[in-house]
């Protein structure tokens, strides 16, 4: 217990900053010290801010349950407990930005949930079975800052993860994917807490989802991107259009996709063979987090489906199926992931896991 | 009420049937004499028959309440008592091919809702503000089969009516379509009943319509398609690439929509004003269930949402909305429409109105 | 037109002034001629303060959409343009007690759907088919604060009307009631909008609804009461156990109920009976939204069922079903109404319409 | 692995006969050895058998993938492989009882989900919390059919479960409840697969499930029975009225109950800590699958809720909440219980553990 890091959760009372609570509360090696919030919840103990909106499963941690909020704005408050943070805090873009980077600068790494600083140059947004190598940059980073022991690494918006990890797993094979197409049928959960009305969300789908699409089709471009001395370059393709929907399901967000190939197209006995066997840097070092198997391939036709299938491998996994030719482009499928646990709280551990493995936080 | 034209309901008792009985109880033109249904069903009082499993709303009309309902099987009894039908029976493909034929054989008009006869070349697959002019190939129907009074008519599937008419609408002005990619969420009445189990879909979608997809590439290239001597000659353009899921919505598919454009684009606004102002036949000759306006273009950035939208105008209209540019494509837009109505037994009873105001039942 | 009476909506971009909007859209004998709301809708066109967040059936009415709203305390303004206000504000209790004073005390009839003045004694609470009669204490509540034209009448809470109409049936026909069971299952429209979280209701039902039990275990009480000289005196009977949940359905609460009565005990065939001829003041007076019969019986095992019965009659009458003996108590039932129109909106403008064709509003 | 007992699933393709595979798949003290179903599954790899209406939790566990289904039929291919079976079939009452005496007759321990049982007098109705003394009338079951090794036991309806277990605490400790009402708002799985259709549970509740309330206004009287020579002699309290409700939730039936005690009646205070310090023979034998705390009390106003609550310890425990006097009879609580592992296959499990502790199967 003694050697394992001290790390805050930043905006703890949230959606996203439960799972985290959730995530971590047995982690084998890092260990909750800090809880920070808004200033209403400051000076609260954990389980009084959080009454009756605690929305991770099973009750909250005993070990939590009585720790004191603090609030997200002392910084040095933080530095004093932890060396490092986990960001889920919901406040403007640019104050998010701003309180991130004096984490930072008091010597605190930050990995965060929110897209404040997702297209910072110098900040990698890390999706760990694709662009470990991301980290590097933080070299830079810090080398850019004058910081010592503080940075900072992000995780891009939820939705694409259901589809970037097949993707990738294909670039990485050799077939190149140029054009794109994505039309996602996203969970509640990823609205936050309350989100959307029950009113607005029975018998119905809302076809929208405000900033969703211009994120889904620039994100992955970056971490796609090359690190180059001043930070990450991001790549030219895939050219994606997205199309984003709300539909009334708890957890997992859904993502009907098209590829087009630019060069050489494999069948599709080929991609599913390669999605099978597919294993990153996470499942080489062993991560704590890291799924098994990341791409799990479902061959019922009517698979993956968000209920059945976000909880794969503790709802780390990306399940797909359906995997057939495209009447248009080259081939298609489903995707489908856990969104605030994959798409967020989780990935967002396994990050930090991949920092903590590549010793930048010694 | 001595000059209406007697019909009848074929598969009475089904979903479809229920919908045709609710649309057809103070039609203006037509009067319902006759229902039939599977021999389960013949010989009982329509209540009797539907009894438990009444969907459609309000109450069964109490015109139709004490019908006896007929085999289906039964064409004579049929041709004595109508001279149209409106099919809507549940059996094999084979067997409602051979069923509709024989109806015709005996004199009475078959409109039907099934895909049994879509790809017969000689009869023609009508969505009235499209193709009403495929109407005419009911005279090389007849020639073929040697029939003097007697006419099949059929509907496309559904799920693609919530964009043929806003893509015929630019065609329409001049703007030539190659490429299409829809994803469409569709409601669970489009299943039928019973349909999905409710344990199926709470908190769930399911990415998968049997023989869905396969017919939304196919079918608007018939309805596209030229008037030749021997029937349908289907067009070539434009290639289209469909994903069909299946969403916990009562009634109202949804469609997302990117479409490129082989020759000149319009603008968007060019699009919005076609789509605005288009009218076609069924307006022109005012046929009773014809939608004021068959495209209602709503300018919420959250809109159409099937809820809302799908009982426009008598539920006969198409909503569209979030009209803008594609990342890949042209244009994306969101369009949708009332699956049992404007989809099903309304757009039938439109093809039935278009076929008598043509002179095709003197 | 010109002999309609002008009347306003104060709270009218909530969801219940929204369904006053609707209902009132047509009304023979009422024209709306003002809306109100809080201070950031005054000044904004109706249409505009709505966006967004415009809930009732079809689109915002033609004849409102441009109408500007004002601000919810500016009396005076109401008073000069119209003789009666729906009130449906939403405020502190005690803020629109005196609110709706002030409006009395300028000359406006208000007939509320709040629970600010439920309880006080010169205040009648109407459920137009049950004490049409209390009407009458508006002379006392003239008297006691020398109002000339102003006056205030009330409506119940809504779960209670799921039942309170059968019940009244029974006393009226002579079944003393004195002990009640009632178990309601509550949708979601009850709580206002946005009302539950779409993530708390999907795979859910919410086993409390704050105040309500509360609510209806003694409303009852004060609408089957009698008029005394200085208000209305409750009643001492039944007494109710109500326990109260909230379920995923958009409108329609239903009601579990039991009976016990404390004399001579009806046959079922005698409710039912007495059920289906029932009619009261709003029928013998023909009010423009009186529903032709006020409790509708259905005869099939599992009915009522919200999605099914909310609507019969206008969305006006109750239904009920499932009669059958109680192991416990005497007898027990289904009943259900449309929350936001009989137990809302349109309970008010019966209410109203009864008002003035009992000569209150001359 | 070579002491277990070997056990079958009978009825193993159903939603209970999955929920048995899944909750015995690591049991400490049981192996599946057999599985059998209906003759259409008999001789099919089990993976096969029940491709496409796997509902349990997790995929098919692979233990069981390759098993070949048997014939239900075939009672001594089950005798020459397991000890004990987990009876979860469908067939028509008689037929069950039958089989199921059929097999019991091969020296095989019958535990049933099934109703077929329920009433025969020499065969325990058991909830082990309950009525574990039940287990005895085994010597008269055995003496009366002259059965060596062979018994039944079956659990009660799943519904009242959600209430027996408070109940019986209050008993326990000396408080009796003669009069109780009961609402029940119960899960989708209550009904198998597939259940309700979603097309009647979207935007609904229905109020009626066929036979429900009748057997839960009889079944606590036989657990609660004393336990007589010839079987179990029925007891004479509580008098129960039952109203059952089927609503849009996956797992957990919450239930309304009003309790009125014959003689001293207990503080809300006495109650809640009878119920939190409750124990009984599963818990006092630490029987694997019995919850550290049978019944678990939440605190806050709006618990329990079956999507939060229905999992507690290993979804085995019973939660109550909203404790409060009732203005009819004493008091009122909300109870709520997992209706497919606590009301079925872990009920079940629980009680062929708690007659294994008991030397039965020796």
């Amino acid at each position: 217990m003694s050697e394992k890091i001290s790390v805050g959760i930043i905006g703890a009372t949230g959606m996203v900053g439960q799972q985290y609570i959730r995530l971590l509360q047995h982690h084998p090696w890092f260990s909750i010290s800090y809880l920070a919030a808004s200033p209403q919840s400051a000076g609260k103990k954990y389980s009084d801010a959080v009454a009756g909106r605690w929305h991770a499963e099973g009750d909250i941690p005993s070990s939590v349950e009585d720790m004191v909020v603090h609030d997200a704005q002392d910084v040095q408050g933080a530095a004093s407990r932890c060396r490092m943070v986990f960001s889920a805090v919901e406040m403007k873009k640019e104050e998010i930005a701003r309180l991130e980077e004096s984490y930072a600068t008091s010597g605190i790494a930050v990995v965060s949930n929110n897209s404040a600083h997702r297209w910072t140059a110098d900040v990698p947004m890390i999706i760990p079975e694709i662009n470990a190598h991301h980290a590097e940059c933080i070299r830079a980073q810090r080398k850019n800052r004058g910081w010592q022991k503080g940075l900072i690494a992000v995780k891009s918006n939820c939705s694409i993860q259901s589809y970037m990890t097949p993707l990738f797993a294909l670039l990485k094979a050799g077939y190149l994917v140029d054009r794109m197409f994505v039309t996602t049928l996203q969970a509640l959960s990823g609205a936050g807490y309350p989100g959307p009305s029950a009113f607005d969300m029975v018998d119905n789908v809302i076809p929208f989802i405000g900033g969703e699409e211009e994120k889904s089709e620039v994100e992955p471009l970056k971490i796609l991107g090359k690190v180059s001395e001043n930070g990450i370059v991001k790549a030219d393709a895939p050219r994606i259009s997205a199309h984003c929907n709300r539909v009334p399901v708890l957890h997992g967000h859904s993502a009907c996709v098209s590829l087009g190939f630019s060069a050489k197209k494999p069948e599709l006995k080929e991609i599913e063979s390669i999605w099978r066997s597919f294993k990153a840097e996470p499942q080489e070092l062993d991560l704590p987090s890291a799924p098994r198997q990341p791409i799990i391939v479902r061959s019922e036709a009517n698979r993956p489906q968000p209920r059945l299938d976000r909880d794969a491998d503790k709802a780390m996994a990306v399940t797909v199926g359906r995997l057939r030719p495209c009447n248009l482009l080259d081939v298609r499928f489903v995707g489908l992931h856990h969104n605030t646990i994959r798409g967020a709280a989780g990935g967002c551990v396994l990050t930090a896991e991949l920092i903590k493995a590549k010793g930048y936080l010694n």
